[in-house]
Formats: structure tokens, sequence, C-alpha cells
């Protein structure tokens, strides 16, 4: 009997070459495409085609743009998450999921072995690995890619050695969409000084009047826009991101730090992820108090960078949503934001738990609630123990 | 003989009231200004004719500026510290620098009291009293705005009953200039909803073609831009402010937890430090190490916060400054920014440290010194202890 | 009418005082005494007796047992806090149950004033006024002995004028005792040197032959004892404290911050605590993943300190309760101890959920699940950004 | 010519092996052994003459105690670093010193490899590996015993084969011997529940009265002790472990997460180790701000994770260690320390820093310094934002 694998499918050439690898290994291939928001109906359906057309035994396209959203995109908005104080993770996130339904499917077709499409040289290849070890791990983890060293050129030759006909131009710039953003490398982000020229950018910038939103927030989740719900946060997600993109909002270059140990630059442009995040952080400021602002703070740079690595599954993870989910118990509110081309500005908020209340004092213009004398109380406890540190200091002869 | 009092003077409506009120009282009054980086010459000449015209015994006119870069702002730098991930600490950070150099004149003069013209309802009034209670703690305190709870109408009353004749409206907006940026306050900043009108910001918008400016870094510290060194990084802030403030640069409104524990609203501009730190933290990104990042940023939040509580004294933020100068030994290296209308971009970096170069391996697309099969490995193990706890909640026949 | 007045009341010698002053001023007397853990039933009753004969309207006992471990002890075991790694904040916690506890029954009667018997040198002041003005804000909060600033002596004089008769002689040592330990000050604790004499600690040791004991904790809680389940946590925590306690252990002395600003000192003797709390972490060194135990000590670290000053009710503090429950998901076990006067000895571990198991390796004799070729990539690539970062130093010629 | 080899070589079974593999190779071996405090003279000879008889090129022996501590123990002592609040990493840390040592001579000697004995179950691979890919990233490392992957049987065989004749008895507890202690592995560590018995200590307890001893610190280094004071750091840990050792004090079992995933249990006897670090925090209990305190365990829980993992050469601990460096300005004074079998206590201390002192007060007794009013203003404003959000919460009618 036929040996079987699993196959991650982009329709893209290294995931083409794999079929017809594996084919010429006698395998039974199921391949699989896992749509995080990447893919519209019309291009998984042309991807389906591409595979049968390529002899896959089975193709199994999942949506799981709400799994996504419900297992990883809600807390990097819960906890800001933007890795280096700049990217939203679009794609690492992304990859995790996709790993997590490739394992699924493995389990469900008992199959022999599963594969990916990575090279050696990128961090998709350690997500893959380290979920696939960690949810299947009797299953073996082929990845023919890696393991054959192929350059570009010998697998276009293999393919068409095997009459494969597809479009095996190379595109100036790699683009990888999902709810959560879209990532574009091309030459310029090789090095650290380029930035990515206008064509580069998968969305031109077509609007020059400014526009204002009205974004609701329900425990921390986006449930409204202009007063419109929606039915689930990723269309709430979807639809700002119709309104934000042609502002040409969101876009940067992330530099960071690979899990390989080398440092990589990339161009994305992700402006509902963006706005939604710096919203959500203004909401925050306004219900949250001053010492759950940077605890929070502290436990999202881990779960970014952690997150990035790949490390979904540790239980470590499960145990920060816990402490962002109880932080967002009061994050409901109404957010203002303008969008203009190429930046959007918070312009206020509005909310039933706004710890900023002139009921309570007006911030350097008067006090309720407390007097002149409470405050200088204060100060002198508040300061005590420096005032002890100094004259300590200064008595023990110590001039430093 | 008469009791002398040191007086942190403005010459402002609050401060002006106090040198009368002290004359009241009998005491010798020795105004002191300590400029941040606020006022001109001209400007502090007014000041200082204001204060003998009102009867002080001695005005002192102090220019801080390089002691104020020295003792906070360069840390500022190197913590990128931007307070709630917005506001540069513009105005807490000078006044710790204007109280020290207060308390230090006290001590000189062995006055009897120092007063500031605090009210009772802002941050201030607590770092003035801290570092007045720490460095100065034989000398009485008078705050006689906070403890006689003046309204301005009163004072203004008092004031004329005594002669004095200055402009007493009130502006539209409370305006603090300083170094590391300006602040300002208003009808819209006292609710959590209104923006400010552009009439409100100090410096109006004049540029309207992109410009590139280059920033060179040693060890953190600014020294040169586009090639051009200067004789002090107070120098290069002020000239790439002046490059940059013409294009509204900078402006946000900050909300944030004041010391006394009421929610506040500002708005700053602050065009040279949203640019630097910026452009700081993206040659830190090429520079330094993967934990070096996210340890400086753990810190940079409790650096910003405790500073604008006053806490500079705290020995803490020695340590703390320890730590970032030693993760400056290498942030030496150039900053290409491109400068627009109301936002800047970061285009990239050059530096003989940076830790991108396709030497070691181009990310995604090369892998030089290392191999697939080294990355197989280090996902396995990477991925070890999460791989195991699976399995052990598995055999536990727990299905959570 | 006469306005009333929700008084804590130990029936010492300041509480005692309280009383009579608020007679005296014509109030109505409403004692109220929280009980903690440190009093039995016996205890209870002659402080009811002590009250009435006093002349208060009513006295109320609360048993806050039970409650005082549902919202606080609960989560320091969770947490293994340790104030300075030492002290497990036997007093500080039990002071804001009462205050709790205080301020609701002030709600209840409608009360216009409550009072406690705090002096103006000690951290409780602090805490019960914290409580009070958050629970209560409307109410006047009274502290007769830290506003009227009296000495021992002059409340004494006071007592006897009217007639009070009770014992006046001050204890040698102070003690208070709750759930969680015992606190013990006295001269030697005044000083920065002295160390408690034998017959300051309220339990003598009387034990000296060792004794094993296995603790079964689910989730976290302490729920049997040698196989004896218990129907509340709290009674397996007094059972242990009844075996362990006769050997001393568990006795030390803390140094540390209050929340005044001065360093204080103080005795304490807690053996089931300590015992608990190190037999918890043990387990959780088994059950919990390499980064779940630093992420929940940074946390606990925090937790401690802050509830030490009186902050259990900021919310950030139920966000970190939400963490620590959801790291005791699987930290279920037995703990085997040895007890041996003075100290005790964690022997081990069983638990169905312990990562450590021979199937995945022996440590340093036995690789299991990898290969020595997996762990030889592991090292390239784990260290490969230290190994990049020398050789860019290198070739910068930077012989640092 | 011969390629040649540098093999760190401790002279048992796993290194002899090494050599005479290597000689079956046709290289030149130079065996080098890094002594960080587990040799003596005598045994240093020992192994030196075992080299040369087997047939080493070259032998070398390095005297690293003093390196060891001034590049390691330094600042495990400054961090009160105990892994898991237990473990002083003793055998952790000691490797990398060894590491580095043999990296250089690697170097220096121009060699085509460097080897060392680790097999593929433990950590120290991983420390020998990386320590070696980044000083000496040209020279192949070869690890024979875990690329071979030999059972300790077969390696006896082909010693034998080869003629050597040494002691090739297993000992029943695995032992290693170093400055900052001795570890200690065994049947009962392999599993999670056993304690090691009596005879598997190295150190027998043979003192049972008390005795007392003063530690004096100079800016966090012991620099003597009763009064006498050593000419190196080194020196004096080596006389506090001559001292406390024969007490039994500082024995326990560490319970950690390897390096490659698995968890490890190991026995470890480190006198003066724990004393000294239990000491050195009880000083800085004293004379560190409350701030400089958890910040510090923040900072020393990584550094101690981190260094376990072998990444010394990371920058980020040399910031790490300028953070501990600047805490310690002040952390000179003596402590009183009482050793008993098995365990120690620390009596108090006496610092001419310390920040407890009844001249600002007494803890509980008296309040010098400031007011109970100055406490009930603090109070007001400590608490005010939580008692603003618990105001806010009931207005927006939330019951949670």
């Amino acid at each position: 009997m036929a040996k079987s694998v699993v196959l991650g499918f982009s329709g893209g050439l290294d995931t083409t070459f794999c079929v017809k690898h594996f084919q010429d290994k006698g395998y039974d291939i199921h391949s699989i495409i896992v749509n995080t928001g990447g893919f519209n109906e019309e291009e998984l359906k042309k991807i389906e085609a591409h595979a049968y057309a390529l002899g896959v035994k089975t193709h199994t396209t999942i949506d799981a743009v709400k799994n996504y959203y419900d297992r990883i995109v809600k807390y990097l908005i819960f906890g800001n998450v933007l890795k280096n104080n700049t990217y939203p993770l679009s794609v690492s996130a992304e990859r995790l999921v996709q790993a997590l339904h490739m394992a699924e499917h493995a389990k469900k077709l008992n199959a022999d072995a599963v594969a990916h499409g990575s090279t050696g040289a990128g961090n998709d290849q350690v997500r893959f690995d380290m979920i696939l070890n960690t949810v299947t791990p009797g299953i073996e983890i082929i990845t023919p890619i890696r393991d054959l060293k192929l350059s570009r050129e010998e697998e276009i030759e293999y393919l068409k050695s095997k009459g494969v006909d597809m479009n095996f131009a190379k595109a100036a710039y790699s683009i990888n969409k999902g709810l959560w953003g879209t990532s574009v490398g091309g030459r310029e982000t090789l090095t650290s000084k380029g930035f990515l020229p206008d064509e580069a950018w998968p969305i031109q910038v077509t609007k020059s009047e400014p526009e204002e939103v009205k974004l609701s927030f329900e425990k921390g989740e986006l449930i409204a826009i202009d007063g419109k719900k929606f039915a689930h946060p990723t269309e709430a997600i979807q639809h700002l991101q119709s309104v934000a993109a042609p502002f040409g909002i969101g876009r940067d270059i992330h530099v960071g730090d690979t899990i390989i140990g080398i440092k990589g630059r990339v161009g994305f442009e992700a402006a509902a992820p963006v706005v939604i995040i710096k919203a959500h952080h203004a909401l925050e400021k306004h219900v949250l108090t001053k010492w759950q602002l940077p605890m929070k703070d502290n436990l999202s740079i881990f779960y970014g960078n952690y997150l990035h690595e790949g490390q979904i599954l540790d239980p470590v993870m499960r145990d920060i949503e816990a402490y962002f989910t109880s932080a967002q118990a009061h994050v409901t509110g109404d957010v203002f934001v303008q969008l203009l081309p190429y930046r959007f500005q918070i312009l206020g908020i509005e909310s039933k738990y706004d710890l900023m209340s002139a009921k309570f004092g007006k911030y350097g213009e008067m006090n309720n609630g407390w007097t002149g004398e409470d405050v200088r109380g204060f100060s002198k406890i508040f300061g005590n123990q420096v005032a002890i540190y100094e004259s300590v200091k200064f008595n023990a002869n110590d001039k430093t």
C-alpha cells in the first residue's frame, strides 16, 4: 500500500514541486490549504484545480479565518502586540494556525507523513516543525525543498521535465496576505537601508480626503464600526481594512530577529491591524489603572516574541491570555479615529468605564476629592525613603 | 533679620502672585528661573526685569539645557522612552531638573524657605515637593497658590491691589516649552474626546515637500545630522527640531495617569524627540541582540513612569541608567529618515555593528553558516518540552 | 440623634481607648472584630464581653477565615509569594480582609463614621484608610490614636480615669496571629542586628524526631494531608500547622520596606505557610514549563509587594490572579516533605502531570526522542546570533 | 602533517576514550584541564600524568578559579542568583569558563579541531558547542561520545583493547566539584521522588555546636570573614566553605529545565554559596531602596536562566552585569550568621548605609519626620485611582 503524505499547498513553485516529488516517491498526496484571510473564493478554486491537475489524491480547503482570530488575533489586540513596537506579526501568527490545521488533517487521515514547502532559510520551517513535532509526534515530517537544497532553477527544470505548465516567473516582490496584514519582501528589504518603492505595495493609495470612523469595542473586541454591528469581529476587521487601506495607512518596514538568529527585514501593509491596535490602546489608557497598563505591556512583549518563534502551544501562552482576558473586563467603549493619507489620528474616546472624569478633578485645573494638604502629605511619604537614602549617604560621608 | 525664600519664578500669574505674597509676609525673595530649553535670551531678560520690578532681592537665571540632557534626556533616548508608547515626557522630566537647581540655589543661599507656584491639582507639586524634601530636608517648602486655594480671579484682584501691571488675560491654551518638547493644554484636552484645533499648536506647518535627513548616533547619542557634527547633542536636537517641526511632525495627545491618581490628557508637539527616538530604536533593532531589545523595553517602561512621578533621585534610576549605558555600547551608525507633512518614515540604517548582513544569510532566501538539518534539530529541541507537555497531558487523560 | 461609628476592635489598649473616646464624643459605637484565624472561640467571647462592658451599642464577630483564604491566601500559594523571598505576608494580608469586612459593616449599618486604632507609625493605617476610602467613600474615617498622638501612658491614664479595669502591662513582644502566620515584634526587631530569643516565639519547640508528611495539591490548592481530605483548604492549613509548628519550622525575621518609606523588621513564625509554599513550588517545578516558572515569579514579586501596600482592590490584582489561576491548571499531585527541628526538606513529588519522565530521556544519561545531531543543530542555531555578534564586533575592529 | 585537536580532559572514562580515539584517527592531541575550584594540586598532577601516559602531545592545566569568580560568580552573588529559587548554578556556570579557556587554547595552538567528551543527553554539550561556535568559529567541533553513541561498556572494551589500565568501576554517584558548589547525581535523582542518602553527599557532617560568623561585604563582594581580610574573594569563599560545609549546610535537590527541554533533578551541596547569597541578600534588604530590590530580582531570574543555558556571551548579560554593579554601590557592611547542623540563620547586619535607622522612625512605634496627617493624605492620594475606579464601575451599573 502506498504511503500517504499531507502536504501544505499554496500552489506556488515550492509546493508544486513537492507534489511531483512525492509522486515520484510513490506517495498518495493529500494537499491542504488553510486560508487565514489571504485568499478569496476564486483563488481557492484555482488552487484546488491546480492541485488536482498535478495529481493529488485529495485536496482540502480550510476556512480558518475565524479560528485564526479566536485563537490568536484576539490576543494580539488585547495585548496591543506590535513586535519591536512596529509589526503586527501578520505572517508569523497565521503560519501557526496553518500548521495546526495541517496537523489535525494528518491525524484525521492517519497519514504516514506531513510535508511543508519551507526552505532552510526562514522562520516558517521552525513554526511548522515545532507544531507538527508536538501535535503529530509519530508522523514523519518531510521538507523536500529544505532537504534537497534545491535552487529555484532546479525546481523549474524538474517541473518542466514533468510536464507541469505554470507561471514560473519570479515576482519582483514576495507577498503574503492574511487577515492581520500583508507582508512584502523584495530587493530593498534584503539590505538594511532600502525602502520599498510605491509599486511594491499591493494596495495603491486612492483616498486623499480625511474620513472619520468610530470603532466600538466590547471587552477589548472590535464589534462595531460607525454604529454598524458585525456578526463576528473578523468582519469588522475586514470592513475597516476596506475603509482604511486605500489611505496607505499601516505601511512600514519591520526589522527583527528571526528564530534562526539572523536579523531580517520585511515590509508590511496592515491598515486595519495598526488602526485597531492604536485605537484599542487609546481606550485602555482611559479605562485601565496605572499599573494595569505597564504590567500588560511587559507580558505583551514576551507574548509577541514567543508567538513569533512558534511557541503558541506552550501553556505559558494560555496563562498570558488569561491575564489579557481579565484585563479587558472594562475595555468597552468607542474610539474616534481620523483617517488621512498614510497616517491616522486618534481623536478621543467615550466609555462608561472612563477613569478620566471631571467629577474627580480636572488635571492641572481643579481638585475634587482631595486637598493640597493631602498631596503635601503624599509627597512627604512617597519621597520618604529616597530622602532617608540621601541623608544616610550624606552621613556616611559618601560624596557619590 | 528678614527670612529668605527661594522662589521658582516663571513670571506668570501664579509666581508673580507669590512674589507679592512673600513681600507681604516680610520675606527677602530670591527668584530663580531654570531654563531647560523653553526660553530664549530675550524672554529670560524680560522675566528678570519683571522679577526685579516686583521687588525681588535677587533674581537668578540658570541655563540648564545641557545639564537637563546629561542627566535625563540622554537616558530617555537610550531607553526610547515614550510614556504609554506616546509621550516623550517633555514636561515631567524638565520639572525635576528645575527643582534640583532650585534646591541647590536654596542651599547655597542658606535660605529659610523655598517656594513653588504649583496648585493642588497637578503633578508638578509632587515633583517639586519630593525633590525639595530630599535635597533640602531642613528648609520649609511654601506653596502659596496650593495652600491658599486661590482662584485665578482672586490672584488677579490681589495683584491689581498691589499695583502690578501685567497681561492678566488667560491664554486659550497653556503652553510649556522645553528642549524635549512642548505641551499644549486647553479646553479640548480636559475631556476624553476633543482634539486640539490647528491654531492651538505653537508651531505652524509650513513645509510640504519631503526632505531626507541622516542622523548619526554614537553609543546611542545623536552627534551629527547630515554629516555635520555638533559640539553637544543638545545642539543636534535643536537643529533637528528646526528642520522637522515645520512639518507638524510629533504632534499628538497623551493620555496618562497623573501622580495624584486621576487620568489626564495633554497635547504635545515634539518633532525632534519623536524622530530621534524612532530613529534610535531603528538603529537598535539592527545592532542589539534579540534579548537586549525586550529587556531594555521592560526597564524603559518603568523608568519613564517612575521619572514621570518625580522619583529621579531613587538610586534604582542610576541602576537602570547603568543598564542603558551598557546597552548603547554598539548603538553607533547612521539612520536615514524621510520627513513629510505630519509624519516621517525611517528608511534604513548603516552601521558597522549591524547584525543584519548577507554574510550570515539572507532572511528567507539563503542560509550561510547553518544547514536545514541544523534547523530541523533546533526545532526538535526548541519544541521538545512543549511536545513532552502535550504528551503528558494526553496520557493523563486530560482533554483540555 | 447620636452619630454612629463602626470601630475595629481587638480589645487591646488602643481600641479600648477608642471606645471610651467615642463615648465621650457622644457616638453610638458598633464594635467589630474580624477573625482571620488568630482567635479561638473563647477569646472571641471574651473580647465581646469586654466590648459590651465598655458600653458599645453592638458588637459583631465575623469569622473571615475562609473568605481570607478564598480572596487572598489562595493566590499567595499560587504565586509562592514570600516578600523579599522570606515573609509570607502574614499580617499585611489579613489587615485587608479585616478592613473590607469593616467597610461592609459600616455600609450595612449606614454608619456616620468608621474608626480604626492605628497609630501614625506603621503600615496598617494606610491599609485601613485606603480600603475605607474606596469602599465607603462617603463615610468619615476617624483614627483617635493617630490623630491625638497619644502615648501609651496617656491612654492608660485616661482609661483609668474612666474606670476601665484591664491588664495594662505592655507585653514584651507584640504578637499578631492569623491563618497565614504569626508576627512577633520586640526590642530585638527594632534594630538591624538583634535576633529574637527563644522565649519570644509563641510556639515552643516540642518535637525532635523527624516526621514525613504527604501534601496533596489539586490545581494548586492543598486539599489533603497524608491522604486525608479536608472540607476546605483552610482546614488542611490548620492541620499542617498543628503538625509542623512544634518543630519550630518557619521562624525567621523579615526585613522590608514599609508603605511609609522606612525599613522595618519583624519576626514571624509560619510553619504551615512556609512548608506549603515550598512544597507547592516543588510541584510546580515538575509540572510547569520552563517559561511558566519565571513569568509567574515576576508577577508574584509585584503581587506580594502591592498587596503588602494595601492595593488589593486595584484591578491589576484581578489580572494577576487570573494569570495565577491559569498557571495552576496542572499543579496537581503529591509532595513528600520531611519535617525536622527548625527545618524541613522537600523529598520529592508524584504527579500525573510531571514533565520529568524517563520516557523522554534521563537527564545526563539517556536521550530518547532526540539525537546528538539534533542537539548539535540546536546549539548552532541557538547560538547563531551571538556568534554573528562576535564576528561583527571583531570585524568592526572593536576589541572590547 | 597530522591534524591537531584540543581536548577538554578530566581523566575520566569519556575523555580517556577520546584520547585513544583521536590517536586512532591520527590526531596530535593537546589535552587541557581548566580548574574552576574542583581539583587540588595533587589531583591535577595525576590527571596530567594520566594524559601523558595515554599519549597526548601536550597537556595544559589552567587555574581558572579567580577568572571564574571575576567573570561569573561575582554576578551570581550580586544577583542573589538561585535557579528556581534553589540552585546556585554550581556546575552550569563553571562549564562556560572551561569552554572559554578551551577555545582560547585552541586559537593559540591554531588547532584544527576542538573536542569535548559530552554525551547527547545533557546540558554541557550545548554549553561547549555554543561557546566554541562563537569563539572559534572556523574550528571543527568533535564530540566522539555523542557522535558514536557509545555505551559505557563499549568504551571500556575499546580502552582495554588499547591496553589502558584505569579504574573502570562506575561510581554510585556522579560528583562535580567547583568553587561554587558540588553537584551529586545518582539513582535517586533520576526519578521525581527519591532523596539522596547520607552516604551520597561528599562532605560528611562533623560539626554539631552552633558557630557564629561575621561576613563583611564591600560593594557586594565578600572581602572578610570574622574581621580577617582575604587577598581575593575566592579565598574568602573557600574559607567560609571550610567553616560551614561540615555542618551539612547548603544541601538540597534542584529540579529544573535542561536546555534540551526535559526536566532534570540533581543534588548539590553548596554551603558557602548558599550562606553568602542569603547573607548578601539580607544586607541588600537594609541598604537598597524599595524598587531596587524587585527590579534586581526580575533581572536575576533571567540572568540565572540564560547563563544556565550557556548564553554567557550574549551582550545582554553585560547589560545586566552593569545593572548589578550599579546596584552594589552601597552594599557594604557586615552580616552576622549563625551556623547550625543542616541550617543557618541570618542574625542581623551592620552597615553605614543601613536605611533602617531609629533616626527616621521606629516601624510601628514612632514616627519622626512625618505626621499622621501626612500619612492620611498619602493614603488618600495613593488610593485615589482605585477609589475612582470603584466609583466609575458602580455608576456604570457593573456588579462584577
